[in-house]
C-alpha cells in the first residue's frame, strides 16, 4: 500500500520552520508497513491543494495531510477537502463540547473562531484532537483514504498514534517493511563501496542496498518487505554475517547510529565514568553524552577550556608546553585529557584541541586540525585529524572522531 | 520566478533522515528573491526522478534537486537527468583533477568509483564541489533551469551559496520578499486573531499574513515582495506600529535572529567575557555560544557540573547547601553562576540545575524543573522554570531561556 504525506504551509515552504512532521509521519507510516510513495510540501493556497489531492490520489492509497486546520483566516485546508469531496459544513456536538471544555479549562471564553472548529464536512469521521482545538477529518474515496491533521507537531503525532494507524491497520492488510542499518565509520563511500562490491553484487534481489554518506561516517541500509519479521531479519543477518567479515573494522554498529548511545552502554556495561575536555568542541561532546538519558550515572563533567589559561588553570596543562608546541598540539591535548581524568576523578576521559575556523589557521596548521586524546587507567592516546573549513563540520566530525575514539578503547 | 526543490532519496522518504536540505535551500532561495513553489521529496527511482522533474518543469522556472549523485549503485540520478537532457557522458579533466587531488590529500588512491564521478553530461555546466568529490550538473532548457547537487549537506550548502545563488541572479532579475516576523507568548492563537481581527481586515493588499502556532507561543508573519526593501521594510512597519498599539503585553520579540549569535554582537559591543556552569544541559549552552564563529574572544569556557562532587570542588559550591535544598534549587545554580564567573574571571557567566528527565523527579521538583542563574558584575540573578517531560526538549528550552536571561542583563 502506498502512502503520500502532503504538508501545507508557507512557513515550510520558504524555509523558515523545519518539516519534522514529514519527517516523523513519514518513519511511523513506513514502521507500520506503507511504502511512502512521496513528501510534497505546499502553500496555502485553494488551487495549490486542491491539484495536490487530486494528482496524488490517481498514484496512491492513502494521503496523511497536515496544517491550514487552524482557526485563523489563512487556514484554508478544511473548506478546500469539503469543496473536493462534495460535502456540506455542519456543526458536530460532540467536537464542540470538547473545544469548549478545552478552552474554559485554559482560562478563556469560546469565542467565534473556536466555534468554528467545531463545523465539519458532513461526509468525514472528525479525529478527536486531545491535545489542541482543530479536529482531524478523515475521508474515503473508494478503497484510499485522505487523512487532514493540525500542523501542531504533538496535537498531529498523538492523532497519527492513537487514531489514524489503528484505523488503517484495521482497513489495509500490511506488509511487513525491515530496514537493518550498518554504520561505518573511518573510510570513505567510494572505497567503502570497492571493498564491498562483490559482497554487493551477490546480495539477493529481495534486499535493497543504500548508501549514506555523511560527515566522518557512512551509513549502510539493508531493506526488505514480506510478511514474516523473523524471515526477513534471517535472511539479512546472512548478509550481515558476511559484510562483518569484509570490514570489520569500519563497522561500530548495527544498533545504534547513535555513538554517544553505545558508549552509554558500553560504559555502563564496565560501570565505568567519564569526563571531557573540550577546547575546539566547545561543550558538544558533553551535549551529545548527556542529551542520552541516564547519562548521570557515567558521566560526571566536562571543563570547557576556550582560553589558554583555563587549560593551565583547571586542567593543569603546562604553559611551557603551549608556548612550545601550541594550544592545537599533542602534548597539550594528552595534558588536558589526564587533567580531567584526575580533577574529576573518573576512569576515563576525552579531550579535544583544534582550530574549528573560519580563522586561525596557519601554514603548519590549517583550519580543520584537530587533536584528540582519550585517557584511559592505563594510557593516554592521542591523533591527529585533518578536517576542512566549515566550522559546524569540524566540530561535528571532532566529536564523532573522539566518541569514535573511545569507544574503540572500551 | 518560480522555483522547485527537489530531495531524492529513500532515507528521507522513509523518514530515516530529516530533510534539512529542502529547509536550507528553501529559505536561501526564498531569501533572494524566489518564490517556493513546491518542496517533494521522491525515491532513487528512474520513473520517480524522470516524470518529477518532466511535470515540475512545465510549472516552475528553477528546479533545484539534491541526493543521487555520490560514487555508488543506487546513486541515480545524473544518468536520468543525461537521459532526461539527451546528453552524452563524457570524462571531464579539470574535475577528474579535481577529485584526484581530493582523494589523494586525504591519503587514499583514485578508484573505478572516484573516476566515475569525473564522467559528466556533456550538455551540462558541471559546478565544482569544493567539499567533496561529486560535482554538482547545471542544465538549461529554453529559459528554464535544473541543477543537479550531491546530498551531503556542507557541499549542497557550500555549492549553493558559492556558485548557484550567484548563476542564478545573473541570469534572471528576482524581487525582493521581506517577511517580517512577530514572536508573541501568552495567547492562544485563537483569541490572537479575534484581537487583532480589525487590524488584520485593514491590512493593504501587498501584505500578507500569516499565523504560526508552536507549544506556548504564535508567530506571526508578515510578508511583503516588491523591488525596494526600504520601501518594504517601511509599509510593514507602519502596520507593526498598529500591532504593537494593540497586543503590547503578547509580542516579546520581532527579532528573527538565532539568540546566541545576537548575545555575541552584545558581548562584543561590551567587550565583555562569559563562561558557563551547567548541569542539567550538559554542555549544550556552551555548544550554542562556540558554534558562532569568533566566539573565542569572549567566551573563555564552562565547568559541566553533572556529579555534585565536581559542583563542590569545582565550582565552590557548599556541600550543605546542597544537602538543605537539592541540588535543583535557587541557592546552588547562584552559587554555580557566581563559582564559575570567579573561577573563569569572566565579566557574565550563566548556570543551570534541573531535572531533564526521564526519571529523577519527585512531587515538589518534577521532571521539567529548571534554575537558571545568571551573574552579572553587580549581581546573581535566578529564574525558576517549569518546563515539560521530554528530555531533549528540557535541554532545548532551558538553554534558550537561559541565553534570554543573559540578553535581558546585558
Amino acid at each position: 500500500m502506498k502512502l503520500d504525506i502532503l504538508t501545507i504551509g508557507d512557513e515550510l515552504l520558504i524555509g523558515q520552520t523545519l518539516n519534522t512532521n514529514a519527517f516523523w509521519m513519514a518513519k511511523a507510516l513506513n514502521d507500520v508497513g506503507f511504502e511512502i510513495r512521496q513528501q510534497l510540501t505546499i502553500s496555502d493556497g485553494e488551487a495549490e491543494i486542491l491539484s495536490a489531492v487530486d494528482a496524488a490520489l490517481k498514484l496512491t492509497d492513502v494521503i496523511l495531510i497536515t496544517g491550514g486546520l487552524g482557526p485563523t483566516n489563512d487556514d484554508l485546508t478544511m473548506p478546500v477537502l469539503n469543496k473536493y469531496f462534495g460535502g456540506k459544513l455542519v456543526k458536530n456536538d460532540e467536537i464542540y463540547e470538547h473545544i469548549e471544555q478545552l478552552i474554559l479549562s485554559r482560562g478563556y471564553k469560546m469565542n467565534k473562531n473556536n466555534q468554528t472548529q467545531a463545523i465539519v464536512p458532513d461526509n468525514c469521521k472528525p479525529i478527536m484532537n486531545h491535545n489542541g482545538t482543530a479536529p482531524g477529518l478523515w475521508f474515503t474515496k473508494g478503497n484510499k483514504v485522505v487523512v487532514a491533521m493540525p500542523g501542531v507537531p504533538y496535537e498531529m503525532k498523538a492523532m497519527v498514534t492513537d487514531s489514524i494507524i489503528p484505523l488503517l491497520k484495521e482497513k489495509y492488510q500490511l506488509p511487513t517493511i525491515l530496514h537493518q542499518m550498518v554504520y561505518t565509520q573511518g573510510i570513505p563511500e567510494s572505497m567503502l563501496a570497492e571493498k564491498i562490491e562483490d559482497w554487493e553484487n551477490q546480495l539477493p534481489t529481495s534486499i535493497k542496498l543504500a548508501y549514506l554518506p555523511s560527515a566522518g561516517r557512512v551509513k549502510l541500509r539493508l531493506s526488505s518487505v514480506g510478511e514474516e519479521k523473523t524471515v526477513l531479519q534471517e535472511n539479512i543477518n546472512v548478509e550481515l554475517d558476511k559484510l562483518y567479515q569484509l570490514i570489520p573494522e569500519f563497522i561500530y554498529s548495527i544498533e545504534d547510529e547513535n555513538i554517544a548511545a553505545l558508549i552509554s552502554k558500553l560504559l555502563n556495561a564496565n560501570q565505568a565514568t567519564i569526563a571531557t575536555a573540550e577546547s575546539c568542541t566547545g561543550g558538544y561532546i558533553a551535549h551529545l553524552i548527556t542529551k542520552i538519558a541516564g547519562s548521570s550515572t557515567y558521566f560526571k563533567g566536562s571543563v570547557i577550556a576556550y582560553a589558554n589559561e583555563i587549560k593551565v588553570n583547571e586542567l593543569g596543562v603546562d604553559t611551557s608546553v603551549i608556548e612550545q608546541y601550541g594550544a592545537v598540539s599533542q602534548q597539550v591535548v594528552e595534558q588536558m585529557a589526564a587533567g580531567v581524568r584526575s580533577k574529576m576523578n573518573t576512569d576515563y576521559a576525552i579531550a579535544t584541541s583544534g582550530i574549528a575556523g573560519p580563522s586561525g589557521g596557519s601554514d603548519q596548521k590549517p583550519v580543520g586540525t584537530v587533536w584528540v586524546a582519550v585517557a584511559t587507567p592505563n594510557e593516554v592516546i592521542a591523533k591527529k585529524f585533518e578536517f576542512g573549513k566549515q566550522r559546524e563540520v569540524n566540530i561535528e566530525r571532532s566529536a564523532i572522531a573522539a566518541l569514535g575514539m573511545l569507544r574503540n578503547v572500551l
